[in-house]
């Protein structure tokens, strides 16, 4: 039996979830909450094999929610399931060690298989995703120009990143220059709507 | 039109794809070769959009093919179409910045569509390798610690490595113990058997 804990805000569409699930002789739902905010607490009340996570959710978002399971309890494996597989979601899915990430608009029992695989400890992605995971591998950037990039993002100058991140102003102003001739961007505007779309930061 | 180069080395696969695509009005076969070496030579004489590559041929194959063309006729973007996608097979595809990478299993006309959508400049990756993609980009290890594992699988001992990579041999030990423990592995052995598993070197 492989027990699972639901996750999603929208009412009807978490009742929908259980009962598709429920009808699988193999699958137990026995928690289910509509924020991320509870999860972890739910799953070390009913220790679930599996949370199947929405991402947008209030309070706390499903991905900082998977993020925070697998380090308080490592055991249960996260699959996401969401409307749409944005670069920086499926970044930050991967960041958190997900087993899984199906969008909505897979068939049902795509989804059963899929959490029968991550419950057995298998990774699955959408096939949809194929291009996007792609484009993720392709990340030209080093963790330490993501950290400038990130930054400069923000709207940071680069004293202000140097201080942050306990560099030289010429060292930060290196990694910009880099950063813009390995993206082929027209500057550092360019450069971070050119790594935040691919996903890398 | 879009003028397409097919290289193939199997006679009687090579033939079919040509009269496949050339079954479809926009799709013109300018030129066809049997090995990877004649592909550039050939690309320069004829100008194809595209160049559909088999990666398995005799001389040179098909991934080497697509990185020399990307140097010397980078208006042709490569197409690889190939009987399996083996993880490091798509990260040296990745390197080589082809445009496409399709299965032979796929439907005829999802291969048409490819090769239209990568003439266009899109990004196609089959999407039955979707979780092979996602196992690409989650590598953690660095260009360095890359370089550091290439060699010991290649059977090069720590000062040997050292000297290679102009590294001290205290250097080439730390690295080869973080990426031990980064990939889990029970050993040197062990992390070369998981890295080349999952593409990353």
């Amino acid at each position: 039996m492989i027990r699972v804990l639901i996750a999603e805000d929208q009412h009807v569409i978490r009742s929908a979830l259980v009962a598709l699930l429920s009808l699988e002789d193999d699958l137990e739902v026995v928690a289910e909450t509509g924020t991320g905010a509870d999860v972890v607490s739910k799953a070390l009340v009913f220790t679930p094999d599996i949370a199947v996570l929405d991402i947008d959710m209030p309070e706390v978002d499903g991905l900082t929610a998977a993020a925070e399971l697998a380090v308080k309890l490592p055991a249960c494996r996260a699959l996401m399931l969401t409307g749409n597989g944005k670069p920086g979601h499926l970044r930050r899915a991967l960041a958190a060690k997900v087993g899984g990430f199906v969008l909505k608009t897979a068939p049902p029992d795509e989804l059963i298989a899929a959490i029968r695989k991550v419950a057995a400890g298998e990774r699955v992605l959408d096939p949809s995703l194929a291009v996007t995971a792609w484009d993720l591998a392709d990340d030209p950037l080093t963790p330490r120009e993501k950290d400038v990039l990130r930054l400069a993002a923000d709207g940071a100058e680069a004293t202000d990143i140097a201080k942050e991140l306990h560099l030289s102003a010429g060292t930060v102003r290196n990694n910009l220059t880099a950063i813009v001739a390995k993206l082929n961007a027209r500057g550092r505007t360019d450069a971070v709507r050119i790594a935040r779309e691919a996903g890398w930061i």
